[in-house]
Order: structure tokens, then sequence, then C-alpha cells
């Protein structure tokens, strides 16, 4: 199963006085890469709200590898590593493009809540076209 | 009139590549500053939210005169410069506290709405705590 | 003379608790927008750093014309305003992809300075391939 | 062993449109937290610099307990977790102020490193500094 990538150049906003990214940006990049993981099977942002779905951060981790510098493009490589009856598992990989060096590894767990927070069943369509992507369910 | 003042200190993230602020974080300071304002005069922001007053930029202004480091304990002076109907205009200078180095000057223009973004008149309580400031009424 | 211009889209991150995105960020999304009018004109930030030119804000501006949302696809225009010896004003227009709706108009001077911040003359190939953008030189 | 405190006020800028703090936020407090502990143990950020001592984040994780809001003031606790020749973990815990509800819990693996960003063995009085906090060294 090839995962999902997104590509996005690094900003210079993003740079701290080290010259390198500020790693609390790796955390944007992975939800970046999440909605667009979630777009490219369907899903986008805006129909997932019009079903009352929001997918809320529980834990989020991230180890770094190399530094990435300002004006590099990333890609970010996304992929589904659990899948509950409430809760997504996804895992991230950032590579610099022009050398395919690993500039960090991450992941994140979410869990699907309705307008008021309160926690719900992950709807079927969001559940199949997750699926669909070679995870086995647990119920 | 002592213009109303707040401090804060430089944070990592918020430095560049350069090694000093990022010219975008003085209108997170600027707004800072403005709610600091705002509660020193009685308002503060969930009285305001409770009175269905929203204050929402219409412009922002910044020049920078000298650069501040990380670390940097950074004085935000707010005044009032314009209030009419429906908006007020304020004006902030930044210094650096440890040698009272003029770091910034700008300004913001607010226009008062209600929850749904619709303009509305600025109550009667914003505008007498911010008229006692001293700047003329133009209705 | 058609402006230079850049898409971009909103990131969840860059959304406030109004809903829209956070005003500050459309200074970020005006560097973007220079950095990669630069590029379009041959002139990459890396060129830049190895001929020791750097590009400091002095001043910026923005108005807000209405209301960007998350996953919005904004484009963002860019045209040269100002040249002089050692400054450079660039003046930006943000559109809504979807329905043409102008989001906000900005402006930023910028003057050219070397590695320690020391202010220096715009060299020639910047100033040439500036000023076949059709702006009359002012020395 | 009392961890050590550090308060801070929810930005405006620090909000997102489920109307609570983005959860990228929490690495940037864990840093403020991080650089005002080792303040408190008589090793501000610019002595560091000078005796050519960086400290390069490796490893970061946060767990999400409950929504911090505009405006809260949080409380984060800091604690050594780690020590060893060349890295140290912190651990976190984000208070909100008026109700003492958690927030979020997380930490953070910290490597030494020069201004070359080389790893070099933690200078003594660091590790002095560090020790006296009671975490039982491994070298």
């Amino acid at each position: 199963m090839k995962p999902h990538t997104t590509k996005l150049r690094v900003r210079y906003a993003e740079t701290d006085q080290m010259g390198v990214v500020h790693h609390s940006n790796y955390f944007v990049y992975f939800e970046m890469a999440r909605i667009e993981y979630l777009r490219s099977l369907g899903l986008p942002y805006d129909w997932l709200e019009k079903e009352d779905i929001y997918l809320m951060v529980l834990e989020a981790y991230c180890k770094y590898k190399a530094p990435a510098h300002f004006d590099d493009i990333l890609v970010v490589e996304t992929s589904l590593s659990k899948l509950t009856s409430a809760q997504l598992g996804l895992s991230y990989r950032v590579f610099r493009d022009k050398d395919r060096q690993l500039v960090a590894e991450g992941s994140s767990v979410l869990v699907c809540v309705d307008e008021n927070r309160k926690p719900r069943r992950i709807p079927d369509k969001l559940r199949n076209a997750l699926s669909v992507e070679g995870v086995s369910l647990s119920t």
C-alpha cells in the first residue's frame, strides 16, 4: 500500500534563529497532510462538517531526524495505522524533496466527535473509505 | 494621558532565521496589548462577548524600527487614536524593556460587530470607558 | 502589466475562534507571495543569499475586505509599487479563488541589507529584474 | 520534588475555528516552560549560548485531556524525567489556572549540541544544576 503524499514549501516565518524549521511547525504539516489524505479518499473537510464529523486530536508525536530549511520542498507521507470504533491513528514521514533525506517521523491519534465535541462512532462512509486502505477493522 | 502598557517576553518560536522576531508577530503583540488595554478599562473579553460585542480588525499597520530578539522583554504601549460610532483606532509603540529602544510602532482600526459579523454601534458602556481616555467623540 | 500570482490553501491552524483566517496570517501570505514573485523574476532566495542580499521588512500594512475560511484557496497578486536605491515597495491583493471575492489588500516596504543588517544599494541584477516590471527607477 | 511552574495567558491568535487552543501551540508552551525552568535553575538562555550550549528537540509528544480557551490562564508544570551524558528528558503538565483542570500532558527529549549542531556532552554546570533536581544521573 503506497502512502498518501502531500508537498509543501517551508515558509520563512516557520524558521527560527537556529536557521531551521521550528519543531512546532511539523504538527501543522501533519494536519495539512491529514486533511489532504482525507480529501484524496473523497472525504474533504466540508463534507465531514456537513455530516457533523469532527476529528479531534487526542495525541501528537514527532521525532526529529534532520533539520529542514527555508524554501525546502517537503514531502509528507501519511498512512493509517489504527482504526477503532471512534478513533483513528495516522503516521507521517517527512522527507526533503531534493535529496529524499528523512526529516521527521510522527503520529497522531484522532477521535471522531460531533459539533459539541461529544465522541461518536466513526460513520460508515468514513470507515469504509479508510479501511479500503488495508487496515483491519477493530470495532 | 499615559498610554496603557503590556509586557511580554519574546518566545523562541517567534524568531526567524535572521535571528530576530519575525515581523508578523507584532500584529499578535498588538492584539494582546489591545485585549489587556480593554481589560484595564473594565472591559474583559468575556464581558464583551456576553454583550455580543466583537471588535473585528479592518486595518493593521506596523513600522519596524529596530530588531527584537529571543528572550527580550517588550513593552507595548497602547493608546486610543480614534473613536467613531462603530469604529475605533488604536496606536501602539513597542519598546525593549532593558534599554527602552523603540522596536516598532503600529496601528489598527477595529469595527464593532455582532456575533454574525454585522456592524453595530459601539455600545455606551464601551464608548464611555474608552472616551474617559480623553479622545473626543465623533458620532 | 499583469501582477504575479501565488496560490495557497488556508490551513486549519490559521483560523481563529471567529471561524476565519486570523488577520496576522496575511503578513505571512504576503511574504510567501513576495518570495515567489522574486523567484519568478529569476531571483530565488538562495541566489539572493549567495549575493549577500537580504530584504528586510520596514513597513507592513493590510486592509481586510472579507473573511477567508479554512480550506479556501487564496490567490495573492503581487506588484512592485516603488523602487529606490535601497528600498522597494510591493503591493498585494488577496482573492478567494472560487468566487474571486477580494479578501484583503496590503503593502510592504523592504530595504536591501547585507548579512549584518547594514543597508546596501540594491544590486543591478536585482534592480534590472525588478525594473523590467515597468516601474520607473528613482535613484 | 515540586515541579517548576510557568503561567501564560492564551492568545486570541492561538485559537482555531473549533473555539479552542490549536493543538500545535502546546509545543510552544512546553518550550516557554522549559526556558523558564532552566532560568529558574540559574541557566538563562543567554548564558547557555555564551557557553556554546544549544538544546535541540529530538522528540516531542502531547496528549490532550481537555480544551483550553482564549484568555484562559494556563499553568505549565515542568519536571526533569531523564538525564544522560548528552540528552535530557522533560515532562510537562498543563492546567487551567481557575479550576485546576488538567488540559494536556507532554514530554520532550533534548540533545545538547554546539553552535554547529554537533552533539556534545552536557557541561557540568548544566548537569549539576539539573541533577540537584533529584534525577539520578546515568552517564
